[in-house]
């Protein structure tokens, strides 16, 4: 076991976490929940999302949400974009930073994003060559790497394969996620294995959904294999739209308190976290899914 | 690491869950909420508490409990028990395995039981010697392990000075209980190799609350470390009433869960096990806090 002296925290809360709500969050709400997460020593934020406003209305404030946040030098804020059209929206509102995304399961590809894995993989070559031209940093997300809805079990082989596919095209970082929250920590552990045999797990990262209680004990198993980068979402918001049961990712109060106890730095203050946390929350009306703001309301 | 091939389940929610409702359960409600984890292959179930009505009359039921479920041939009843007075009720009532309790935290034990963690000790000690004459089976909770509401952190060495202790004095089994949750993995890991210097693994049991989510990565070590028995209760029910905070045992449900995911036996029906956290959340009226329930209701 080596666990790192450092985790690097990503939160996606307002972009996974918002992307299923129902009624349209505010854009001045979004900022201040991103401009709160800054204050708190969040170091990556996912802040919007660039796919056609036509399949998530929720996210079709990305350009406003750019340029309404007060950046800070250290933090990254990185967007989501599904194709090179995303991407260009994306660089013109002054995106620095990009996600793409693509999964193993030919099944999930097509309900999710109406292409086969392969044309999806060609779909993310286009945006890694034109953000290499422009020197913009591209992480990928493989989702349903632990199961998927529609195949079941997913063979760790594929998700590997695949991974080595998005790596070598130039993605710097490729986070692996348990889309459905279906995965148990020795599948974990197996996945991971079989994907840092081509990538160094430096570049790997791990998204976790909570829907069966299983996030953090999976998240403790990809720190015993060296993995540094952990995807969360404060008060626990989101899920997947395409992915029954999916009801959401885990809370990053709960994976830093985690940390936090195992002496693992993040650089985030949990205190202004688990308030930011408490924000979105009441602005949204929905009870906090994170644990440590439960205990600490009590 | 050496995972267990089995683990026991004991499901404390007809006792550690229900003492907290603020509504005395009917006891037809009880035996059938028993009755049903029993159905579902649970082979342990904490059934009753013989402490006295006084201090925790959401339990004074605790001989018409024991007379009234349907005893399983496969499952153990065992019931808590304070001291002797509170032994000779639960023998009468025809207790056939009885669990006793004490802590390291000399202010826990002071708020909790009103005496000193020696005296405590001592009140064990009657009801061990006691137990032996009749050759009932004793098990020990171990309170605030890994953190006490009014002292802070323990310290490992305590912990396991006083689980040698009752372990000599003929306890078979050693629940290390984390009462208010706030336990995280190598924490976890370093009170188990402190306890397990002076008491075989097969003798430990961990009993952790998932008051800040942490229960099931904590969970995982202890497993990793070889113990192979686990507390839970259905639903997540119970908590402390002495402890602030303290929301819920961790969900058996979570549990087994992640065990089948590991390939660790329990003989638990997981479908079957579901509908019991389902029945005693209706008729307690609270929704549940298992995750997996919440993930099959979706």
């Amino acid at each position: 076991m080596s666990f790192p002296r450092r985790v690097q925290i990503v939160d996606v809360s307002p972009r996974d976490g918002l992307q299923n709500e129902k009624e349209i969050v505010p854009v001045n709400i979004k900022i201040e929940l991103i401009n709160r997460l800054a204050a708190a020593g969040v170091p990556v934020i996912e802040v919007a999302s660039f796919v056609s406003p036509k399949w998530v209305p929720q996210l079709a404030d990305g350009a406003e949400v750019l340029s309404g946040i007060k950046k800070s030098s250290n933090v990254r804020y990185p967007v989501l974009v599904p194709n090179l059209k995303g991407f260009e929206n994306a660089v013109a509102a002054g995106a620095q930073e990009v996600a793409v995304f693509t999964t193993p399961s030919e099944q999930f590809s097509q309900k999710n994003t109406n292409c086969s894995v392969g044309e999806s993989v060609e779909r993310l070559r286009e945006v890694v060559a034109a953000a290499k031209q422009k020197s913009i940093r591209v992480r990928a997300y493989l989702s349903c790497v632990l199961g998927c809805p529609y195949e079941g079990a997913m063979h760790s082989k594929k998700v590997a394969e695949l991974a080595k596919i998005v790596y070598e095209m130039g993605c710097e970082e490729v986070s692996l996620g348990d889309t459905t929250g279906v995965g148990t920590p020795l599948k974990t552990r197996e996945m991971i294995d079989a994907v840092s045999k081509h990538i160094p797990i430096k570049h790997l990262a791990v998204h976790f959904h909570d829907t069966y209680g299983q996030a953090l004990a999976n998240i403790y198993v990809a720190l015993e294999t060296g993995i540094a980068i952990v995807d969360s979402s404060v008060a626990g918001l989101g899920g997947c739209p395409y992915a029954k049961g999916a009801t959401g990712n885990v809370a990053t109060e709960d994976v830093v308190y985690m940390l936090n106890g195992m002496g693992i730095e993040t650089g985030i203050d949990l205190q202004k976290l688990v308030e930011a946390g408490r924000y979105i929350s009441l602005q949204l009306g929905h009870p906090t899914q994170s644990r440590v703001n439960r205990a600490w309301s009590g």
